[in-house]
C-alpha cells in the first residue's frame, strides 16, 4: 500500500478547537453568555496559532453557539427566543415566560411634529403632533434590539410622564382604554447603520432583522407605528397563515 | 482666520465613488442586474486605489443598492420582491405580478424513509414514505432560494411524475384535491452551510433567511414542510396579526 492509503487524513486544526469548545457549550460546562477565554489565552490552551482559533471561532459564530460583542470578546449565546407577532404578550411575557429577564431602557422621549413617513405610517396629516420614543431592550444583560416607537399624540395626552419603560400597549390600556386589537407587520433582515449598531454594541454593517409594526386600537385607528432593529441571533419567529 | 477654519474638510475618496454610483443606479442609468465593472477597471474610471474603490463597493452593498456573486463581481440589485406568507398566491404569480420573471430548478425528487425530523413535522411514523425534493427558485435569474420540500408521501401517490418546478401548492389542488388552506410559519436570520451557499452562488456563512412552512389542507392534515434558505436582500415580507 501506499503511504497516501494509510495515512490518516489530516483535520485542520481549527475543526479540533471548534468541537472541543462546542462539547463545553452542548455539554452544559459553559453556560450561556459566559465569556470565552481569549484568543491569546485559546491559543496557548489548544497550543495553535491565533489564527486556528480565530477560524474555530468564526465556524462557531456561523453554528449559532457563540457571539461577539463589539470589543468585548466572545461569550456563549442563549438559544433563541421564541417570538410570536401575532400575540399580543409582552416582551417581559414572553422572555420571562421562557426562563430569561427582559429589560427595558428609555433611550429618549419627545413631542415631535410629524414627518411624511410619520403622517403616512400613523394615517395623520404633515406636522401633526407625535411622540418620538426611542428604547432598548435586553434580555439576560445582553442588549437584544433597539426600537423607535411614534404614536398619534391626539390620542394619548400627557403619555410621557408615564413610566416609559413598561409595556406600551399596557399603558395604552390601562390609561386610554384602547387595546391593541390588530397589527399589520413588515419585517426584513438589514444591516445595521451606526445608531442602531453602537446601542446593540456591535459593528455597523453588522445583520440584524427589521420589523415593522403598524397596531391599532378596538375602532381600527392606528395608536403606534414601532420599527424593531434585532440582533440577527435573537428570535425565532413563529405565526399562522389561515385562508 | 487660521488655515483650518478655511480648508474644506476632507472627504474621504471612497465616499465620492459611493455616490456617484449610487446615483448611476438611482437615475436609472445602471438597470437591475446589471454587472458593474472590475474593481480594476472602476479604480481606473475614478483615478483611485483599489482598496478605496473596495470600500465604496461594500458601503454600497450595506446599503442594499448592489449585491456580489461569488467570484463573478458586483451586480446592481432589484427592490425585494413584497412576500405575504399569509397569501396563497405561488411564488410565480406573486413575482410575476410584480414585474420580475420567476424560474423554478429541480434539483432532486426522491422517495425516502421518514426522519425522527420528518416523523415530527409531518404528524407521521418513522420511516413511513416521504418525497424529498430539493428546488432552486430565482428571480430575473438570479437565484433567490433553495428549498428543501418533505411531502407525506401516502397521500400524493405517483407525486414525482408530475412536474415538479411547477406550484406544488397547485399540483396538490389539481392533481388530488387537497387545498392549501392554512399553514405554520417559522423565520429566522440564518447563515448558509455548503449547500445552500454553493447553490445561491455565494460564500459560505453568508447571511440568509430561513422560512419554515407547515402546509396544511381542507382536512387539518399536513401535507408537506417545505424548509426555504432565502438569500437576505431578496424579500420584503408582510402580515397581518388579529386578537
Amino acid at each position: 500500500m501506499s503511504d497516501s492509503l494509510t495515512t490518516t487524513p489530516r483535520v485542520p486544526k481549527y475543526i479540533a478547537i471548534r468541537d472541543a469548545i462546542a462539547h463545553e457549550i452542548e455539554s452544559g460546562q459553559l453556560s450561556s453568555n459566559t465569556k470565552l477565554g481569549s484568543e491569546r489565552l485559546l491559543s496557548e490552551q489548544f497550543s495553535t496559532t491565533r489564527v486556528a482559533v480565530r477560524e474555530a471561532l468564526l465556524a462557531l459564530e456561523t453554528d449559532g453557539l457563540i457571539y461577539r460583542l463589539d470589543r468585548r470578546g466572545w461569550f456563549v449565546r442563549s438559544p433563541r427566543i421564541i417570538y410570536r407577532p401575532q400575540s399580543t404578550k409582552s416582551f417581559n411575557q414572553y422572555v420571562s415566560e421562557q426562563g430569561g429577564i427582559a429589560s427595558t431602557e428609555l433611550i429618549s422621549a419627545e413631542l415631535v411634529k410629524a414627518t411624511s413617513w410619520d403622517a403616512t405610517h400613523l394615517d395623520i396629516q404633515l406636522n401633526d403632533d407625535v411622540y418620538s420614543i426611542w428604547r432598548r431592550r435586553s434580555i439576560n444583560g445582553r442588549p437584544a434590539v433597539v426600537e423607535h416607537i411614534r404614536v398619534n399624540a391626539e390620542l394619548f395626552p400627557h403619555l410621557l410622564s408615564l413610566p416609559l419603560n413598561q409595556s406600551m400597549t399596557a399603558l395604552m390600556a390601562q390609561h386610554y382604554q384602547r387595546q391593541l386589537t390588530r397589527a399589520h407587520i413588515n419585517l426584513y433582515p438589514t444591516t445595521f447603520a451606526e445608531q442602531q449598531a453602537k446601542a446593540l454594541h456591535v459593528n455597523v454593517g453588522s445583520m440584524g432583522l427589521y420589523i415593522c409594526r403598524t397596531n391599532r386600537d378596538q375602532n381600527g385607528m392606528i395608536t403606534d407605528v414601532d420599527q424593531e432593529y434585532w440582533l440577527h441571533d435573537v428570535l425565532d419567529l413563529h405565526f399562522e397563515a389561515h385562508d
